[in-house]
């Protein structure tokens, strides 16, 4: 395959950290990337150069390009955390140039070169091989999602009690962790802002699902603790809703926050309770994740993550799949409609 | 030894819990406990009876009489968590019975007949027979507070840097904290409201003394983070100022509340810190510690704390010793006066 030696690629527009709190929108997209021709990247010697079919947008990028996830930006470089291609060229390590020619989900971590491109970097060590089954939008939404779902119902299954706690439970990402819940017997409790939400994350599998704007919902949850007794509570939102539930959970609760949706101040209602309940408060990031597991433990996530795209039990709700040239214009409106997740394609 | 029919002790004068947030002042002694007459206890089995020396008011005591501690009052029972007196009768074990005229440290955690009477009643395996070389006031306070410190600075060393931050850092119990800390190489951060306590905390191990209330508090705040990396904050007061010291820490601290001075709501400032910062918040309660801890290590803690006021390395500051039958008008007043503690002699 001949390698073209430029590219289009929505680039950064800016450095390092912003200081200007914001959510998880993009209605301002042309305010952080633009769309640019760049010289397509050279492999290193563990890396792979792929061409990418399919990039997904997540909520992690959205906070990236804003300059408020954990990691600094690069101006100039693509945005892209994760994708889906073909591997056209690879470094000298042998682990690489065994993927020439492979279809591969991958992730862009530590490569500083993103997939929303129409080429990306990817460590070969960190490309997962696709079999057959699974298609390109399940596969360039395979790693950040799925990833973070498996490890964060691990944490539930640990902590060993049955019913556990979702903010912003209509996100893909709830859907899949309630749906291995679900399977194995867990008891989900979804909350959401919006009615219609209700029926669709019951047959996701939540156990109850509990709308955060119905006048009575503290009563709603009041009651709901007091039967499932949930010990984990896993929060995309923080803000003074997520200090209610976690006022309302029972003993040893464990208020784990892993996104950070609305920026208004996060209280801690009654911080008696980390004393004489016992109760605390923590952080999940699939990064830190993925450096402390046990390697074992990575690799069987991966692999169980895979099998469920291909044997249906996981699949994507897809709203959009939005060609590069188009993306600034087009992303924003998208990521705007609910239930469903947003991709770019060269 | 006559023992009387009857006791003067204080007590309470509600059940339950209260609703009602407070601080640990005391201004309104009157209105949770009152002086009264009644019959001596009988200890059981395993308990002594003992006539109270003296006992002490620590913060613990005032949350409770108030209903905001994590044990349920009951109305007509003596107030008082510890205190020191000699053994006159003991139920049919034992342990109780060897005791019989020993001059003894107890807690009444679980007797419900508290120290701020003539006569109380204790669990003999929780009682600490005293050395001649500590006094009254020192055994009066072995408990509560000593246990609290060594169980907590504990905590500090299993986590490895040497810095460590505390807030209400002219307390009593920061004050041994502090010692037991320098003498072992341990460098503790003492956040304080007045100038006057700096010198003070400077002579009892602090290797920085903060005044939070000067204008260059956070700039301050923030040199020292950077200098020493600690990594557990040890917090009395929570409300803003725990939150803006919690905010200023480096990656992977740990908040841990173990006091509620300031009643105001306590924030996270940035909860993303939660998540890239790997920081958490929790608690600690010397009750579910002592639940919790190996039998050597509790052991070996109250034989610490003895010792370390036998020999002079610790002391009390006392700032009264009340009779009992003055507590209700003169305790308030002197609980007011900064620096040190006060007690309660029949």
């Amino acid at each position: 395959m001949t390698i073209p030696a430029t590219m289009r690629a929505l680039l950064l527009k800016h450095d390092g950290y912003s200081a200007a709190p914001s959510d998880a929108s993009l209605a301002d997209m042309a305010s952080f990337v633009e769309l640019g021709e760049i010289g397509v990247p050279e492999p290193g010697p563990s890396q792979v150069l792929v061409k990418v079919r399919a990039a997904s947008i997540n909520p992690s990028d959205v906070m990236f390009v804003k300059g408020l996830y954990g990691q600094p930006r690069h101006k100039g470089q693509p945005a892209g955390f994760e994708g889906v291609g073909e591997v056209v060229a690879a470094g000298s390590d042998a682990a690489g140039q065994k993927l020439v020619g492979a279809r591969v989900a991958f992730p862009t971590g530590l490569s500083n070169w993103g997939s929303w491109a129409d080429y990306a970097i990817a460590e070969a060590a960190a490309c997962i091989p696709l079999i057959d089954g699974v298609n390109d939008v399940d596969g360039a939404a395979m790693i950040v999602n799925p990833l973070t779902a498996l490890a964060m119902f691990g944490i539930v299954k640990e902590e060993g009690e049955k019913a556990f706690v979702l903010t912003a439970a209509a996100s893909q990402l709830c859907k899949l962790i309630m749906g291995v819940a679900a399977e194995e017997g867990y008891r989900p409790i979804a909350i959401v802002r919006r009615d219609d939400q209700i029926a669709l994350l019951e047959k996701a599998g939540a156990a109850h699902v509990l709308n955060a704007t119905a006048p009575d919902f503290d009563a709603a949850l009041k009651a709901v603790m007091k039967k499932e007794q949930p010990r984990i509570f896993l929060d995309a939102v923080t803000g003074p809703l997520a200090g209610r539930i976690f006022n309302a959970m029972p003993k040893r609760g464990r208020w784990i926050v892993y996104g950070r949706l609305d920026t208004e101040t996060t209280p801690i209602p009654e911080p008696g309770q980390l004393i004489f309940m016992h109760k605390r408060i923590e952080g999940f990031w699939l990064t830190n994740w993925l450096r402390a597991a046990a390697p074992e433990r990575r690799v069987g996530v991966v692999m169980e993550a895979q099998k469920r795209f291909a044997d249906g039990r996981w699949s994507t709700d897809v709203t959009a799949v939005v060609p590069l040239d188009e993306a600034i214009a087009r992303v924003p409106g998208e990521l705007a409609k609910p239930n469903g997740k947003v991709f770019i394609a060269p």
